[in-house]
């Protein structure tokens, strides 16, 4: 508390003395946007409904909710590598502007999105267009979110001094990578409807292996 | 902890020694109902029901989806300028009391109560009342949120000491301007309903705007 | 880290040195329960459904919702009050231990209980069983934050020391005394039920007065 | 701040000078998670819809909701016990890492999925399947639990240094008996549906039971 009455002063005194604006409370709404999002998912999983509650037909209908179960397991893994990835950005970033504060919420407001497409996937897995639309809502998410990295990063604009370039340029590709194989997954749909699923299922699969640039930052 | 057990022994001792009562928790919780009434809007989006999985259908349904898309991004974008406000609002607030707590409950409540008019405004877009519904509960969103900002700025009553008076009454503007906005929203249903409807769209760029108090806040 | 480290070589160095357990990760856990449960309620306001989009219709329901208008209210204001009372109670307990932290998930129980004796009230505010559950179960919320209390603070077990005994028995009285209201309202179904629900309406406002043992604890 | 600023140029003057990743970040994720699961088990009891209103009609399906308030409430008391549990565990944990990270978003998942069992148990208590479908989801949550327990423990791989082996097989053994009891409670419905409810009221009562390790850890 002293130290916010001491730079309102300080601002005061010498408007030019402006702090640099910290991320920290940034950082804290995006994780309650993502903790939300990621357990909202389940209400893709809708209960039953059974007439004369029927053992045998209850029995069927859990076992025909299988798409459901995988939509909802792709989605919260996926929106898990949103959130690894968030954090890891943020702890390359320094400070916030309006700009940045903007993009962010652009991409809260993606995020806060997939649960619908994810319960679109479970009911309409047999459907052509429920894939490519699932598909296309988390590359949308994943441009936004590369346009936040770059925003960021451009001529350290943001950075804490001193990241390698290398990790700039890794971090960037690592989040166009994710969306380019939902490109595929979507392209898949044209040939073959199960490959496309398998596709989708897998790819979060590949952020679970190691990236060379983990040493550089915290997990 | 320590801070606790000396401030409560030091109560005891001298009642008139009471220490300003901090906004800590206040914001935290203001964050936590602010991160979830955001992220519940995607509710105003209903998934499809398609008989017999029919593919054309679900395409049409989906693409008449749009204005429950549009109105799950405007309620996003509104929500996000009022977090941003009440995040900057309380960077120059020091401290609280009964009443500026009720008055931020009574903010929070109407913000809770902003996924309603979203999915019915996603749903009734055609409907002239379902415009009037949402625009009038956002400006009474804006003016309880004034009301906070009034009373805890009349005589600098709660603030930190040394803010400018120039910021104090800009940042009241900035809130009765976009107030007035839905209200000009309201005003435009009975010539052009599609005109209402770009208002509302485009009401929250204003605030991308930067302005003229950005320097005297943290952001 | 530090700290941690020390504090788990020092216990086993000697078991009986264990610290105080500090209460800030329930503290936080619990409003967190109280953000969601709050902005829950937000769903005991079902959108209308108007076939063929009727402006006239749709005009009806949304004024023929004003129960759950009331309801959503009136339950925001009461567990308002009770997060405020928690936290008020938790500026009091100095630590915690396995009995308070089941007697604290049983109160969040309740807490989370709430929404839907609300959207029940809010959809059947006609019926006497509805404001009679609705009663109900606020006064076991009530009785479970009671007995929470006396928990903490029979003997002074959890609570900081010397805290004045009034406080400890003001403030559970203030709890009492809302549940007891919310019993007058029961009793008042059996001979009017339009003066139980303006009791209901009433019952947070009393909260709203300030307290004699306000300068005692942070707000 | 400082500090990060001051890790990443320490990384990168010596890369192997990495910091121990620390788990903060990720407790916070995982709380949120926990107290929206939590709060959104109230989902699993469906207002009622009464034809006309009928009072004796409302009273009487607000009793026939008995099991699903029953189905919240076990729910609600092992989703707790599981919060504690990861609350604890994180207690002895030191750092965090890749693994680590995904075997937890891994138990996250299933903790985010119970809401829909909770749901199915509390409409269909009558039925079999919903009573095997309840308990073996939460028998695999207790095993990715168990296996983010093993793989943090073993040789102390990410524990704080000097933690008694004692406490580390004590805390792998308590949730593997409570996995095991729903196992007794799987196995109870082919003998007598009504015993294997009661099993699965009572085993959150055992997690109430003072444990010999409890001197060991923070609560």
């Amino acid at each position: 508390m002293v130290s916010r009455e001491a730079i309102i002063l300080a601002m005061n005194a010498n408007p030019a003395a402006k702090p640099a604006v910290t991320t920290a409370r940034l950082e804290a709404f995006s994780d309650g946007v993502f903790a939300i999002a990621i357990t909202l998912l389940i209400f893709g999983i809708k209960t039953p409904v059974v007439a004369n509650h029927d053992a045998g037909e209850l029995k069927r209908q859990l076992w025909a909710l299988w798409p459901a179960y995988l939509s909802f397991a792709a989605s919260f893994a996926i929106v898990s590598v949103f959130w690894i990835g968030h954090h890891q950005m943020f702890q390359l970033i320094s400070r916030s502007n309006r700009t940045l504060l903007w993009l962010n919420n652009a991409f809260l407001m993606c995020v806060a999105f997939i649960p619908f497409p994810t319960s679109l996937l479970g009911l309409y897995w047999d459907q052509r267009v429920a894939t490519v639309f699932y598909c296309a809502a988390i590359i949308v998410t994943g441009v936004v979110f590369y346009a936040l990295w770059a925003y960021a990063s451009v001529g350290e604009r943001l950075l804490y001094p001193g990241i390698p370039s290398r990790v700039v340029r890794i971090a960037g590709w690592r989040i166009l990578i994710g969306a380019f194989f939902y490109g595929v997954a979507i392209a898949l749909t044209f040939v073959n409807v199960t490959a496309s699923r398998i596709v989708i299922l897998l790819i979060p699969f590949f952020y679970l292996l190691p990236s060379s640039i983990d040493p550089d930052i915290e997990t």
